[in-house]
């Protein structure tokens, strides 16, 4: 019902705007670029808005040099929000909500339903599933560039088809867009196979901190602001760091200890089986979910450490893990 | 036409030998533990022979213990050999190959075609998309167990679904594979997440050593004897640290030096888009693909590194890449 809703609406819109979250990642940039060059393929008067740069990784998909920036309040036939929980993540592009008609497309189980139409799955790994059947109901030839985008959005919200969220359905759409022309090694390169220098120096920094804990249940490792500074690193560049601490046969819990200002230290959280790193997020004023939780600490990153470390031997303890 | 063969005569044997090649990886052990419970399961009398361990990180697939090695000659109404190329591959297990009706099934362009029945398709991903046929066709029921076989094959195989040789198809079967019950998260934490310590250790050190050449287009990590020794870590444990300084968005040829013995290094290459690293590896008798390919080399590390620095310089000048 609300699908078909949808379908009409985009239909009988000519001026529409797609609109995604800040910090935006592989699905929020290919579903939205999927969506935006499906409606342009099809005459319509389509803008994709958005707050923040889209990630140099991501600047070989169709029309990525196309996004603009929000600017003054602008009316639209539709607004169409993608993979977005609530409209506070949309930073200043929530200023094309009011007065006008939104249709809110996402697969996050929080999402507040905050769209005059609202199509939330939480069954779909990603919003790019959700725009796959779209954009198949709405007769639009999903060409390679199409493909290339909504491939980027699923591999990506899987952790490459690893993740829990990953489905029978999710194999079958991306087979379909391999026969549509996806090179699956050559996305694989673009996306995954080109780590920042300076990523691969706090890799190699975050290595050499690298402990053992609790029976070589838990591993830490953890970088300094000096650190970070003598790398010349970003934010961006500690992504995925932890998963060195995590990717090792006899470790359940790692930890990733990153001062951010002078006595303020980020925490991130990695389980395995069956500890519950949120309960050790939460305990801090942090959150997330049984795998993938993190906080942030006032103190050293010694004086964190030490406390994450008792948390956590708890959590293991409560488990009897 | 071969395919029928091969179905009449599983169905006409009862006394089977399934066999793979020595150093056995994910595609060989999960093909052959996949095709070793169907038959069991259909009531056959069947061995699974080969010569080296199963890596323990395949532990949890059925059947994993109940291996045999090779022993003396005996007949088996049929030798299925799986994944192998040529016989030579298959080390003391050749031994039931003469006077053996032999089926030979396999996915290298290499093969030899050395079985009485050979079903070779280099179109497949991996010899589990080969076993997936056979046992679909013979009608047995792909239980969880068998599936979780066939989708370590195929995962592996395709580098997480990565490399060129993903199909369509391969992910019609994966998705297959999760209908019967795979879950693709415990999957990827029992073979991706489990790292040994040692390798932790040599990845660290590795990136230790991390140079570039070439403006930057060309990377190369090293470890010696001592450091192999200090980090007591196997050779297995140095798989996959080349990807390390492969996975760098400037870089498009990356070199691994590892000193294998006192004064002989072995090379590991690779490349992503133009360069040929097997044209590297063949100056100095070794070989491979485009983008991988090795050698070994008589000489310290750092002789090596500038015999090898040098062919690549060429190689980049040649394609002026």
């Amino acid at each position: 019902m609300i699908f078909k809703s949808i379908i009409d609406k985009i239909k009988d819109s000519n001026k529409i705007a797609v609109l995604s979250h800040v910090m935006p990642d592989g699905d929020s940039i290919g579903s939205s670029l999927a969506l935006y060059n499906a409606l342009k393929k099809c005459g319509k008067d389509v803008r994709f808005i958005l707050d923040d740069d889209i990630p140099r990784k991501y600047g070989f998909l169709k029309s990525s040099g196309e996004i603009q920036r929000p600017g003054q309040f602008e009316s639209f036939d539709a607004v169409i929000v993608l993979d977005c929980g609530d409209t506070e993540r949309l930073g200043n592009s929530s200023i094309y909500l009011n007065n006008n008609y939104v249709i809110n497309i996402d697969h996050h189980m929080s999402n507040n339903k905050y769209g005059d139409l609202n199509m939330v799955n939480k069954d779909s790994a990603a919003a790019g599933e959700l725009v796959y059947d779209l954009i198949k109901e709405l007769d639009i030839v999903m060409d390679r560039e199409i493909s290339e985008c909504l491939y980027t959005a699923i591999v990506t919200d899987t952790g490459q088809f690893q993740y829990s969220n990953t489905t029978s359905r999710t194999h079958l759409i991306i087979g379909d867009l391999i026969n549509n022309g996806v090179n699956v090694s050559l996305m694989s390169e673009r996306i995954y196979q080109n780590n920042s220098k300076e990523k691969t120096v706090l890799m190699n920094m975050a290595l050499s901190s690298l402990e053992f804990f609790h029976n070589d249940v838990t591993s830490c490792i953890s970088l300094t602001l000096e650190q970070m500074k003598e790398a010349n690193a970003s934010d961006e560049d500690s992504d995925g760091i932890i998963n060195l601490a995590r990717d090792i046969e006899c470790v359940e819990v790692a930890i990733f200890l990153r001062e951010v200002e002078p006595g303020v230290v980020k925490v991130g959280l990695r389980s395995k089986k069956k500890a519950d790193v949120s309960a050790v997020a939460v305990l801090f004023g942090g959150g997330g979910h049984l795998h993938a939780a993190g906080c942030t600490l006032p103190g050293t990153v010694d004086e964190v450490k030490k406390k994450i470390l008792d948390a956590v031997a708890e959590e293991l303890n409560r488990g009897e893990l």
